[in-house]
């Protein structure tokens, strides 16, 4: 047996940064969460704490500031190719290089007056190699949806533990978290809007949660995730996780009550938890994608 | 010196109710989480254990659950105080009650879709005496508002320990908790709409701060309030809290770039925070309200 | 009606600030979050934007950090104290200060090592008002403390929504929040050891809830308080906040099983909650103490 | 193209069950939260909704209940191990069970009452497939560490957006989140004590932290990693998540003072992230240890 170094990455976590765009009458805003991850010729630093190979962590954050300085903010995902391929260009030692950019919403109030919007984040991660490649996954975050009917839940499998009764009328409701993977790189020549796409995605999602009479979260997963394959051929596999927020009727005979599907518990824990990918068979290889 | 007894109360802290209307093609939706906190003639239980005068926090749950059943969740105000009544009716050990709900907003998405809304959330509490009195507070947290100008902060005091620069444009961002107390009663004949009430209360907030040029967030504050108890004339007292999310302008110089009021790091911690009370100097005199 | 200011405060919030002791071979660590609320003579502030009463926030922020390095942190109380009084006599608008103080605990793991210990923190607020009036409250939170028997309840009151079956044997949990009063200004000559007093106030809280045979939470809580009030005569005043952390017996007969008192979900929400005081009758007026 | 199901997994997410152990005078206590997801034959309930291969997760939960009354909960590691292979053996649909349990940690007060110890967590991920593997995980969550001292960070690589300063003496301190994998099947004849194991490689962390003289956090975190790996045989791989929680000095020139690495600020965001594997080269294939 010999202890070996084994795969490392290192890098500045949340970075919080604001970008006010003051051109013309109305001021613009975008407001994001960086985080860096680079890896490398990482050895002698974890062997020895020799730093020659490590740019620092606060000068990946001071980068994040740079830029947003020089060249604003605009689609995240451009955003954080832009930073990838600058931390793998500048430092021999840093061979690839992963960027996630969260973005906090806001809608417009006034010319220079805004409003934090719903706590639902968009989101990416984008990789870039020194080999040239890049991967970009977009996403949301805390997508909170709810339908008060249309669901049903029968026909499971049941063994001596089971005592659950089937319901053919259900609340279905869930947080989404989604991520999805462009098929090609950000900086291909004819790129496409990556803010178009992320509106057209998200209205996917929501669409085909409300839409589907639902007999399983499952089901409902697949619908999702298919119907964005389905109509934004942009993308090539998407993975989703869906927490089942239950909503338990509240049994209220013992006050000479019915209740016919009308007052429920919002359950905190425990929930089920749903997890499922939905791909292009001809889908490229991920390569770091989803790391 | 004798050890005593002081106040007390006791309840059911963060019952989550969500209630299904179904008339009609389109279900509605509301989704609450209330607290009851009852007093009254409590001795016996702490000195002895004698319970004979409480009712259990369990029943208090229970009876939320019944409620939302029998009777609907209109406005949360009133849903209060039918509570609040029931309990202090109910019980001859019980009082006074305490009610206090949170509402949180769902979009519709469909005619029995919704989306969450943003994380905003609407309350209210609801004290009841059994010598008749009612006091109803309304309110809101999590209405986070930014402008990216027209705010100044110069002309302070300053000491030893002053290094704060005077500045002339900066951005000025909260997160704003308010509570506001309506005058009369909210079962005085010819009541009001408490839903109409509250939009339009947050309508004058969001305004007021939008609007006013800012030389520090107290102005701002008494901005709001003043709005408020000149606009609604149900309302006879507001209290704010308004935390001073600080945007530091990023220093680029060292990269050779200016920052023209542009590039801001969102702080977390320490932040300034601003707490005010407005009134009309004829209010009535409070009661329990604001406990 | 007239619009007028009512009560007002204004400070920094949340500046968390650690001090190192490098004083012969083994380090020393404090570690803290700190709270100012300044109030006074600050209409101007608020009806015009005029701050020339107003020491900004980030002034009290450095003067945390000033104090912290010339006179160290010692007890979180004299601490406090400090800062109330200088705030206080530095300004010839403030009349008022409050500060108050988080203390973090850690372990010590070697002469310059350490491990931060239970989520437990211990608090102070301390007023100190231009009239030369001083008071503090210490207190703690997050003592979460569960008796596996010895606690019952029974024999409650009862209406049309009462479903809870008495018990003779459960579970009691509760996550304590505790403040105590002192009767005294904390720089009395003759004054005591703020942390010899918290160690010996916080055992008796923890001991009388081990001790208590309990009948209800109310019964624990009161003896928790009167406890205290008995046994540390520099302590007039104790305010308790316990929430009753349910530990629900799951039942196991659907599975042909017993649940003789071994097998529990721990719930979140809701829970219940139990507030009171305990009190010397012959307590000096509490003042701002509270506030 | 055709879209298609990728990987998926299901069950019930943070069921909380509390043991309680009542044999001799002095109860003993355990306080977990359980994760189970189970894969398999699933493509049907995804594309058609045909649950009959879904064993609800209401099940999982009451397995979870049921396994805690019938077998008590030992260690961890065995716990998630009997209900794993209960899952995978018991539905022909289920071919791969992931079973995750945190244990939140406790101290004894007296016979029968406990006080909750720190935020720190024991961990473990434990996977059952059909084809008769396992493999185990153990870790540990929220283990917060602080050198005042033996920590330097200089000789790093250097760029345009570098402004950091070198420093031969600082504060290090991390939230270590650490999760290390076990050579052999927990069920091998002849197997070990995961309790005793998992103190010792706890020890071995808290250790190599206090006891290495830094100079960067991944030369920590190899000399942590090694130290385990060295110490204890039968783990042959281990990750480790260390954030940096920055300590910055507080500049005091200002006030006419020195700080002499005396008043730190403890910063919240950003923060450097460091993440590394340390393994022995000769350690088994993973198969799905880390998912």
């Amino acid at each position: 047996m010999a202890v070996v170094l084994g795969p490392n990455r290192y890098g500045k976590a949340e970075t919080r940064v604001v970008r006010v765009t003051r051109d013309g009458e109305a001021h613009r805003l975008k407001d994001c969460t960086v985080g860096v991850a680079l890896s490398g010729d990482m050895r002698d630093v974890h062997l020895t704490g020799d730093n020659a190979a490590v740019l620092p962590t606060d000068t990946q954050k001071n980068t994040v500031y740079a830029f947003a300085g020089e060249h604003g903010i605009g689609e995240i995902e451009e955003f954080a190719g832009l930073l990838a391929r600058h931390f793998v260009g500048g430092q021999p030692s840093v061979h690839h290089a992963r960027v996630a950019v969260e973005e906090h919403r806001w809608e417009r109030h006034g010319p220079h007056s805004f409003a934090r919007a719903s706590a639902e984040t968009r989101t990416c991660v984008v990789h870039h190699d020194r080999d040239g490649s890049t991967t970009v996954v977009s996403g949301l975050e805390g997508l909170v949806l709810l339908n008060t009917t249309g669901s049903e839940f029968h026909g499971f499998a049941r063994d001596a533990y089971t005592t659950l009764a089937p319901t053919h009328d259900r609340v279905l409701a869930t947080a989404v978290t989604a991520r999805w993977r462009h098929t090609a790189p950000p900086d291909t020549p004819g790129g496409y809007d990556f803010g178009e796409s992320h509106a057209r995605v998200r209205r996917c999602l929501a669409e085909a949660f409300a839409g589907t009479h639902s007999l399983s979260l499952q089901q409902t997963l697949y619908a999702m995730g298919s119907r964005v394959l389905e109509t934004r051929r942009e993308i090539c596999e998407i993975r989703l996780s869906l927490p089942n927020k239950h909503h338990f009727l509240v049994d209220l005979t013992p006050f000479g009550m019915d209740n016919d599907n009308e007052v429920y518990v919002a359950a905190d824990r425990p929930y089920g938890l749903i997890e499922g990918t939905v791909l292009d068979d001809a889908a490229p290889a991920p390569g770091p994608a989803w790391d």
